[in-house]
């Protein structure tokens, strides 16, 4: 059950499909050199691996309770998150302006890979903390970034997001929890439940971003404003004053991440929790979109490092567990080398990096939206990022649930029982395609607003992208096994695509019954051509010096997707095109 | 998180696909009235929803507990079991010349279903008895039957199989327990784990089937042999006697089916456990394999069974969620009017019905290969259960796990809950494509026993049925949309099954890389296949007399699954045609 980053892999990420060296070039990202890359991946790699793997059994076994309002986070969790904040692994990618590191995103969502990979109840803590600085930086006062950014930056304060409510889930317009404004503060009140990190013990104080609404507010999403409620009140210069009115009720019993506490938060049960206004009243949700992508994009990164956790201990069970005879071998041999047992360790392994290119590409494009010194191209750039973030978030979380079911099978009987460990990757895995925007609702995103709405434009020019490796690969050696799938992969999504533009306007229902395989089509396609690409592109750099046939490997990686996997897009392009109709065609009571 | 059987959907299965009347036309099984068949799924029902039911969420919470060496299960399994023998669900289709009702197995499996929907981790102690009543059935001596078979038969006494030791999982011939013959009997000493229902407190006794050594048998699976070995020993007349030496000494911690208790089983300890030899020396694998089909078509059945428990709360959750707009109202909506949410339910339910009518359809030719009167019928019918129990076992099983984390995901972020159920069903499916032989090993069975060894020949049989039903919907009217998908799938099931034997003899490794894919095509096609068949069938049958519009709904469901899973086919034979080669790309040292 340990865990060692994959380094070499994710240095290969971040130069052949994210452009390290080209982001390092951009204004601002001038130190994110080779060299400093190098250093600050392999520090992370032990500081995972060191200090926060080992609490991840750990973390689910003891959970966090609750007890008189107070929620003491599994034993370690403490200790393991001052050295995280005091490694300065919280800050990376911020503005140094607030005491951020301005490193590129791109790395740090390798470093959120490694410490979701080693604790993923561990790294939601994070996670949620840089969706407040998100917030706070693009719409906070001169005042309250001051007030707030430096320990959120740090990590010695955390954030929460303070979103759902019993009545209110996917449909967050129909909240209810009240503002009611006294002089130049609000008064909250109100019942928010699934919040995580709602309460714990490894900060000092915890800056609730909290969705409500005022008296006169407008009904649904366009009443909505967004209110920061910290925990304990801060004075001037930063010292924490009196405990707000704000409490954890409850600690969900969840069937993974046990580690992360999920509070239902009481607001305002003795008059009113002290709140300050973010930007305008019936702004919040717009605010909120805001950090919507990076936040996707990150659970798009947990399917990924939980997948990659679940390969590695299957991959050293396959390689430890004596079983049956192979053809050509007349005593028992590890079971990696049993056809059935080496297809699922493939499938794994290619998905996997499939997901860390898509992971690389995405956030790629993520610091060139926000560096790149030509408008035109940080436009063309933030596209792509809202193209592609709903197809990361789903598409890896959903693979990320593959891969971890497919490493309890790798285990056989043993991956059923708890001590392994195996389970418990399967299980944590499982909240990723629920929370952060369900993947249904990933997948309406992409189809209505990402797609739709341009008539396909943004997509074409992505698959214009595509066509372009195919095109360039064909005229390289030996490339069929490669080429011919990735070029029928992408004219069944060309297909899908203009299907699916031409129907929308027509039958919206049966257009959005087929959201999810068209996502499912996407995420497909664009993880075997990122693999095709950079295989293809790194072998041409790099035949001369492929030591131990790292880049060889790449390439073989990526046929193994192009025939195993490749061929699904095709099966999903039909789904696309027939399937709508016959899905709404039973009536409610014949379920 | 209430049950309710489903009775039309199962009487559909046995009247049009396991042609129930037709069964009931063969010699001994006069009593399968349509009547009697109606009227024993709807006690069964009674009985499952009433009394095993509400146990479900107690098994889980409670668990089986180990103290001093003895088992208690969770409470109210004790008593639930006590009804279960009394009301004579044990026995319906066993011999009447042990006390067995020798009702059809088609009918049992529905029953079968029903007890599994209701309580997963209960279904098992019957399940496992099943398989001893079956091996003393076929191979137990007159006076072993006397001693046993009664007691096993009405479920006062229970069975085990005793198969695995920690190095001895798939590869059963690695087993080191060891049988030393002492006059008539035989002392037996060696640690067995992964034990269902090993130890106990619902029966007075319980009878393992222990296979072991004798100190001069061959190496491997030809020198194992089967034992009888009792807990308590059976004196003359049936009456219990001493406790035997044998003892549960752990019990597993797993991630599902928590009531069922996983023991660790130590037998010998004090000088060897008393065990009666079954058959002859060094024939315990091959006595094995008589049960085994039964037994993988039961685990198949659980597949089906935690599917259809599964999808009946996701559906009431989506009934009654109010949450979002759908396009054409302006209020809130329940979310089963969504088209993402009404995709997931189709899907469910398609997949629910298709693996019933495989069941129903393997059963049925379970009930004729045992009591057909033309002994080339009987061969005819072994043979198709043959070839369809690993695909029965494996696809229903992995298409249970994907039906339950369908139903988890309806829930959004409650499917995550344990209290709201839905995850339950979710960790207790997880076992299914593991034990028994994993899946791994049903696709190697299906690939090498079933469809190499015969050249396809009973492939292409089937192949032909499937493409008879093609030829006659052809004439129908508006059958487009089924039979066109349909005939585009068992194409492709015939292309990859010549592709496969021909490439079996040249490259092994390959052709075992790709039988997983092989077995899911075979599933996703004969699942289809049935959905057709029975839908147009009935169709013709009842177009004259279908209240409520229940036939007409059998037709949506086939055409949903005929346009949004049977065009995977295509996509699984490419694989099954192209894959196999990169699968053995890298070298072990690359993983």
């Amino acid at each position: 059950m340990t865990y060692a980053a994959p380094l070499c892999d994710m240095i290969f990420a971040l130069e052949e499909i994210a452009g390290i060296n080209e982001i390092a070039a951009l204004p601002g990202y001038g130190e994110a050199t080779p060299d400093v890359v190098q250093s600050i991946l392999e520090e992370a790699g032990k500081f995972a691996a060191g200090i926060l793997a080992p609490l991840n059994r750990i973390g689910d076994e003891q959970g966090s309770g609750l007890e008189n309002g107070v929620v003491r986070t599994p034993e370690g969790f403490r200790d393991a998150y001052a050295k995280f904040v005091a490694g300065g692994w919280n800050s990376l990618q911020f503005d140094p302006a607030h005491g951020g590191q301005g490193l590129p995103w791109a790395l740090a969502a390798m470093i959120q890979e490694m410490v979701t990979s080693a604790c993923m109840s561990f790294s939601l803590c994070p996670l949620l903390t840089q969706g407040a600085v998100e917030l706070l930086t693009s719409h906070g006062s001169v005042a309250q970034k001051q007030t707030y950014l430096r320990k959120l930056v740090s990590g010695e304060w955390s954030g929460t997001m303070n979103l759902t409510e019993p009545q209110a889930g996917s449909d967050v317009g129909a909240l209810r929890t009240r503002a009611v404004r006294e002089g130049e503060r609000y008064r909250i009140t109100g019942q928010k439940i699934f919040i995580t990190y709602g309460e714990h013990d490894m900060a000092e104080n915890i800056v609730h971003m909290v969705l409500a609404r005022t008296p006169d507010a407008p009904p649904g999403v366009k009443g909505i404003s967004l209110f920061i409620v910290p925990k304990f009140l801060v004075g001037a210069g930063g010292a924490l004053g009196a405990r707000n009115d704000l409490r954890c009720v409850a600690i969900e019993q969840k069937m993974g991440i046990h580690g992360s506490p999920t509070a239902v938060m009481a607001y305002g049960d003795s008059g009113g929790a002290i709140g300050e206004l973010v930007g305008e009243e019936n702004r919040g949700i717009e605010y909120m979109f805001t950090m919507m992508n990076s936040a996707r994009l990150s659970v798009g990164i947990e399917g990924l490092a939980i997948a990659e956790r679940a390969y590695q201990q299957a991959r050293d069970y396959a390689k430890g567990r004596i079983q049956g005879r192979a053809a050509d071998s007349a005593s028992p041999v590890p079971i990696i080398r049993h056809p059935d047992v080496r297809r699922m360790l493939m499938t794994m392994r290619a998905q996997i990096e499939a997901m860390r290119a898509m992971v690389a590409f995405v956030a790629g494009a993520v610091d060139r939206s926000k560096r790149h010194p030509d408008a035109a191209e940080r436009a063309r750039h933030q596209a792509m990022v809202d193209l592609l973030t709903p197809v990361t978030k789903a598409w890896c979380t959903d693979t990320g649930c593959a891969v971890t079911s497919m490493a309890v099978q790798v285990h056989g009987g043993l991956g059923f029982i708890e001590s392994t460990g195996a389970a418990q990757h399967f299980r944590d895995a499982r909240i990723a395609p629920i929370y952060e925007g369900t993947n249904g609702i990933q997948a309406i995103d992409l189809v209505s607003r990402k797609v739709a709405r341009d008539e396909g434009t943004g997509m074409r020019s992505l698959i214009d992208a595509m066509s372009r490796t195919v095109e360039a690969a064909k005229h390289g050696t030996d490339a069929d096994r490669l080429t011919t799938p990735l070029s029928d992969a992408v004219a069944a999504l060309s297909r899908a695509t203009e299907s699916l533009v031409a129907t929308m306007t027509r039958d919206r229902a049966g257009t959005l019954a087929v959201a999810t395989p068209y996502l499912a089509l996407v995420g497909t396609v664009v993880g075997g051509w990122l693999l095709a690409k950079s295989a293809l592109d790194a072998r041409r750099r790099h035949a001369a010096a492929d030591a131990g046939g790292y880049f060889a490997a790449r390439e073989g990686i990526a046929r193994f997707y192009a025939a195993n996997l490749l061929p699904h897009a095709g099966a999903l392009s039909r789904v696309v095109m027939d399937g709508g109709p016959s899905t709404m065609a039973l009536a409610e009571d014949q379920f």
